[in-house]
């Protein structure tokens, strides 16, 4: 059940919202061993994003909310997988995104709690 | 001083978000044991939701900050009223449905702190 | 690396929310002992937000991510100042104000976990 979400400053078309969707649920799933049926993610692009008091042409902010918690180790292989992926696929330098992970002990889903 | 956002897949008119945010409210306030008076709702429309890598057509994250935490058989209770809404209202079923409690410590407001 | 995301119901030209992301960089800064250069802020207008069951016209809700932890009275302070500078800039009074602060263990950034 992780729920991550991407806020862009770029503009997606619903091609490249997929594309990134599947490569974030990727990646999840692999550093986070988590099934890939149980992940959610959102994507909203066109974001006013700023960094050092300036606006970000090309930046993103990745937040990650995980059922219970993960391991730094963990953390670390999946910043490193999603700021290949932004960098690679959309020109995103990791030098302007960042990515927080949080523990969340109370999840509802379907009419009760994990 | 809850903090309630929803954030869901299809789209709302005015009504309709007057509506859903009155009917979280009400569930809100009865499981937490909140006045209304102090809960902040937000409804975001619209969005690009995906889970298993499928588009959501019909789905909703919901994220609750609360000012010190609620017992799990509190959140359970919210749980299963914001499924009961979400699929009586908007026929979002509730296995698309993620909803996460976020006790918070440090909350301002109008100048200080709570 | 705070990041700081603001939400408010009223809108903001680009000129008001440049102005609005170097208020929020320079109180953050000052609060909380951090280096402009490591602040990300977002700014979010027009946001359907309610209060008390009502929409509120002037509203916002501010939410600050900070790697580590901040006392209370740090908070405090950027409380009074990010209420003050809604309420002289843009008319919000600070009892429709609510800002949460949220401490984050596991923080990426540019390929690595701070």
């Amino acid at each position: 059940m992780p729920y991550i979400k991407a806020r862009l400053s770029i503009k997606l078309d619903e091609i490249q919202k997929d594309d990134l969707q599947k490569k974030l649920t990727d990646a999840t799933s692999s550093a986070l061993s988590k099934p890939k049926a149980y992940i959610m993610t959102e994507i909203e692009d066109g974001k006013s994003l700023y960094m050092a008091e300036n606006k970000l042409d090309k930046g993103a902010y990745i937040s990650i909310k995980m059922f219970g918690s993960a391991g730094k180790s963990a953390c670390q292989t999946l910043t490193q997988s999603i700021c290949s992926i932004l960098e690679t696929e959309y020109g995103i330098d990791g030098s302007k995104v960042y990515i927080t992970f949080h523990p969340v002990d109370l999840w509802g889903w379907n009419g009760s709690m994990f």
